[in-house]
């Protein structure tokens, strides 16, 4: 494992723009051996071959890695999450372009090399189709479905997209069809736009599948949301997945199908937070963050990499105290 | 009637970024025979020589048809506007460069024509100063004024801005000399800044147009801005004008005149469908929309887009319900 | 003292994009003598050479003019500042690139010749550490300490930062620890993210300054946290600091450290108003500003500017009302 | 068949940036009963889902047509090619997004039309895989392998890349293996830097294909490399492919794989016009075009179209000169 | 006159980032009674009203400036042409947005200022159209028509484009046809692309205009144009003009109406600066810069300025040697 | 040491966009004991504290990596420079923003011991007073001056600059005075431009320092210069500088002192291999690299990339040719 912040050691505090470029200047490894004792395990997946509008997602992992800033105390929480867990950047999995069949089959083996090793995986997307070999890694590991809360403009369930059944519109409809997401335990947040329709919609329907509308959000607010989420997933395992287009398109300019009227940053950054302070997490993605920007400029990188944040302050939150 | 979505019948759906740039991928005519039928009908006026600060809008129709994406069920409404109305692109009005006259004469004719066939025209920007060709020839062919509900930072109410009396400043106040907007139903939300002053406030006193501010949208509320809006334009016909600046900058970045604190495109998206919905729409614009980016990425020209849907939904919804 | 308005006299009005670059086409002036009677003179300071993260805001000070646009009526408060005040351009402060120590001098000479003058000095940054020297200035030549409003993610109150003593993150520390800056009367708003620790707080706390957090504007509104910050400096001497990090970086994507969740533009700009009709205003910067864009292009400047506006606003709303 | 220039015929000529978005202004058909009598037609291409770099040609198409300009005389050749010969643009082939099968199965079938009509196909794409069903679709019409000039700083020619056969890197190698390309007859122009290796210039060498690197352009001269490839192909059918990247980055800032130390326009644009002035052109392609401005402003898709302008002028040259 | 590098005296320099927006660095003044004794008044011209493409320069000026660097000795030509000649910043013109009747007469007005004053005018434009206010200035107070070299990719010798008389494609027909540029001492150089046709070059032939294409640049060489440039206007008063778009757009990416396959940078300023040192040079102007970037990051303005900084040498040069 | 490919090995190959960022995929190591056996050690500064205009270096070294292409043969030189030398990525030196002294000992000491280890120091800055610890390492470990070729548009030889003794613009000034550059074997390359002054050269010609200006390649070409620049070294150690501003701004949009008429990508490219061919190369930095787009898309730092690359080839040539 290779520490980022070693060298500075004797001169003082790395600055974010300088030395090996890993999450939040977290150790570096690719040997599954050294994740033992880990707690938190980032892994990217450069992929955007399943997109069906704009791609760029393939420079995401970089571009959040490089917008992330050093670790310390949460303001509001009052915790620093990644004192309390120990957290590494596992690096990417080892994506091929122009195959999707491969490179999510070598996302779900290094998702499963992180679960395996007893440690979360939070994993930095990519196009949302990495979701599937994400869930399914953990699910097949652990023998049975999870409950997922999906954040999105999109509810991804097309049984295929432009007749493409492999696609990042089709994820959702897979993993359940698949078995490894339990639609009872499946709540979708910030629905908006013009896609999906009556087909999907009666499948959700069929399947009992909880949809919370972008106008639920602004008639009955964020906190109301969470907490009818939180009761719906219960106490057993819980998939995070974040589809950044869920905010509004100001927020993330660089995202592939951004939908007006969308989520604010401070609700969203609020409710990962709560959310994986109270559930039962076993894994988490941030998908569609293509990268317009430099280093801290971007804007787009820079809310993926507080949401993840959040979700490392929600979980060392839930650690503490000792739910 | 060329339609953008025939070559792609036997593989499949078209993509947003393929086939005839087309707003939301409907059919295109430049022929005024072929809007027989037809609810309404797209209309680009691609001009920006009446501007007083940063130009731009003449790539505003492109921008906002490459934005555009395909039609679908408004989630939040539960109805497909495009569906249930037959919606054209009539194309450009033939606007030319350098010579605001001839320009203002070419969209009033397209304008017309489309009003000629019974369509709604619903036209896309180019400067402000492209409302009093639109407004004009509806009110013309109506025989009176209409009625006006108007997004915008300013008033566009200037006698003359800079000494120039035909400008995207002055519109508004022409619509109403010329007896082409009634100024009792006419009502201003959203105004903020430094612009104008006592003498154009004075004249909107007088001749008894109502202005809401943006603080006023603050304080109450875009529920009570919008009731007391319909309340005023009442019964008879009504434009809706959106100069895009009404928006807080955030939201359009490629806007000539923008202004910090203005409206969220929730509340915009939302009136913009109320509205429609409950009052006669007989014509709409969206203006100052300045493309800086490419394709599905221009978040200026993405809400641009989204606002004339959710015209086209309010549109639906009043159809159908009968009212 | 040239006046860029004076040119376009026989021709109409002057556009924001033409004429000699000064602050709203204020008035331009580099000698000290010229200043008598003046009630606001803007000082540029374009210095990044003590940032931690991205540079760039040496160009701050002629975006924020090429973004500023004429004077006219507040259409909330209904009073034109810049009529009521008289408003000069005062130029830049001669600073010096890579000499931190120099440039703290000049700028701290230039704001000693507007306060000397009798008038209110407005600085443009610039990094937050021109605040050492535009405080310093003021409070030197009253004889004791000013009270302090710091819109801001960080509180810039560390003892060094990367083991710099003299850093845009530890002016506020150095202010208080040299006497120039009541910690008493120091108000914090808008605090979030990761930084900084324990240290930095339990000096804050030792030293009883009052820290407003962003979840607290979140929780209880803008107006109560304006309310108390009010109280708390109280009627003496307040010098008003913004960086506009505390904006979320929808609103500022040009700054240094941006932080997401932040305050909303609406927020900001009506406090700033609203805390200088009330407070004893003694000076005022607005730091951390990169330009990205092109004259009223670049949104970052451009709600700069309106922070300005509102300031003299507010500033004339005192003066007029008579308080 | 629609002509964008019908409606400005009473106002006057039609601004690029209004009316139809068709390549020059050109008219528009989808109908290939309409290529009766055409010379050349116009094919988008836009795909990229076979690229192993940055992605975004799947905007190529658009852009350069939102770069091209009117037809006019050439002024070094002193013809106007669009006079001469008749040119229509006949829309995008219908691509699907994530499916490479079917997108080149679509692409092969339009190109196929065109060629049916009697006319020259001039696709624009996409990625440099758009050339296989290019290719094929006029070598399996002509029942028999053409000729090829072939501008890239890569050969093309891995029988594989990153493992996957069907690449935007392994078309050449397939089309020469499938009987499409004749190798004797196969020209490279402007390979350079560090890719590909032993293995594939081997079987380049086997197979009897002739390369020219940047290095002989930049010792000998455009003149003589161009000779040399006229040459070579000698009297029989000749496809042009241009893949940009040929050219230095500079001039292609938006192109997947760049490579600096490349051609110049003036070279590339010179020779594009010579060579089919004097080959036997049935095709031509212009590839790896990303566009990143908007409207007449993106560099790389305004040098994109000028070489499709030479090919056309080149080939008038070529009929009007009787040979 | 106000110097903006006064306030840095005791200081050090002044960097280019910093003080006074001024060409340089030079002083400022607006009044003509300060122009006695300057050699070289540089004056801009903020207008785009009448472009026939993309909008935009009317940012120029302040863009030019802004990428201008301090003065020194040219080091090919081993003298500092602003310490040889005394050079001013005469300001903008009072242009009006959206009025090129005043906005030309403005122009004219503020050029013939500086030629009555007996100093040399240098014009940042603008579109091209401003060289008919600017030429006009000179030829009428000299009481005749001036020779002109004009560097540009078109002829800018419409009667009328698009129907337009008053435009910046029509500037060089009006001049020759007012008797303001003689037309036997007029010569083009950098024509290429597609503008003008036939009536256009007819008419040039019967006044003998004298054009050189790119693509005698190209083959004979820079020396060898201007040669015969400098032989054909011979010993009378020059105008020069530089359309920035006679170079390849890669030097100038913000520009109206880019040509590919243009001049090289290299080329351009060593032309400027060799004619200047040989013609009896009254005038000149700098056209069609558009700003897309910040400060000295802008290489279209950069350009631009090295183009007036080569003219500004080139002068010197001809002053030093007695000719 | 980590080697970024290793997680590809079952998978095929790495993709540039993702894995471990390192110079071209090169293996990592921060550890001097892993430099024994190494040919080249690549090192990054990303530092910008000492720049006089615009800043952003500091993002070079992360840039110039996400930049870099996978090593393959050189297609002019027929060498694969990077299988005959073992390279690695030694990460950067520890940098502290806003504390030049302590940044600067960072550098030497991680420079030290790439030359301590007998490996051949690459440092990617940066601005360019990174030279100076660059070359100190190296000079004072080998106890004597190195000659310098040394390629820019400036020639850094102040002995101070806005008064500041340590800055971009005076390192060779300091190295020339500190005795670690033998001044008789320093050559400049590429002088161009406004700076510096009569002074600065005063003390170049009583040093014995060679210039060649920028027109001096114009005029004899790129291989004379090189042969005079090769013979003027001689056989002693020689260290290369190359400020990537040398080139023309068209080929580094993203460096902080740009100026218009420089060298061409192919005249840098091709005389850096020859030069790093025959000297014996002591060490090498290439400087003043601001990225501005995001990975392969930035062409400044993909120039950059290759300058290091033609640098390996002509040390792998000098190595394999046995001189």
């Amino acid at each position: 494992m290779i520490d980022p912040l070693e060298r500075w050691r004797e001169y003082g505090e790395k600055p974010d723009y300088a030395g090996l470029l890993t999450f939040s200047g977290m150790p570096y490894t690719q040997d599954p051996a050294e994740l033992a004792g880990v707690d938190i395990a980032i892994v990217g997946a450069p992929t955007d071959d399943l997109v069906s509008d704009r791609p760029g997602t393939r420079f995401g992992p970089r571009g959040i890695r490089a917008a992330s800033c050093p670790h310390g105390p949460h303001l509001e929480a009052g915790i620093d999450g990644m004192e309390v867990l120990k957290v590494v950047d596992f690096g990417d999995a080892p994506v091929l372009p122009a195959d999707a069949v491969r490179t999510h089959a070598a996302i779900e083996a290094t998702v499963g090399q992180v679960v395996d090793a007893g440690a979360l995986p939070i994993i930095l997307g990519g196009d949302h189709s990495i979701a599937e070999p994400d869930i399914r890694a953990i699910a097949t590991r652990r023998g049975g479905p999870v409950g997922l809360i999906h954040f999105d403009t999109h509810t991804d369930t097309g049984k295929e997209v432009f007749g493409v059944e492999l696609s990042h519109g089709s994820i959702m409809y897979r993993l359940v069809e698949q078995g490894h997401v339990d639609p009872k335990r499946y709540v979708q947040i910030g629905l908006r736009g013009y896609w999906p329709g009556e087909t999907e919609f009666s499948w959700q329907h069929e399947r009992g599948i909880t949809s919370m509308f972008m106008h639920d959000v602004r008639e009955v607010g964020i906190r109301s949301v969470v907490e009818r989420a939180v009761a719906i997933v219960g106490g057993g395992p819980v998939f995070l997945s974040v589809d950044v287009d869920v905010l509004d398109p100001v927020y993330v300019p660089g995202t592939g199908t951004p939908e007006p009227g969308g989520m604010t940053s401070i609700d969203l950054l609020w409710a990962c937070r709560e959310i994986c302070s109270r559930v039962d997490l076993v894994g988490m993605d941030v998908v569609e963050v293509i990268p317009t920007g430099v280093g801290s400029a971007d804007i787009t990188c820079l809310v993926a990499d507080r949401i993840v944040r959040e979700v490392i302050t929600g979980v060392a939150l839930k650690r503490t105290s000792g739910s």
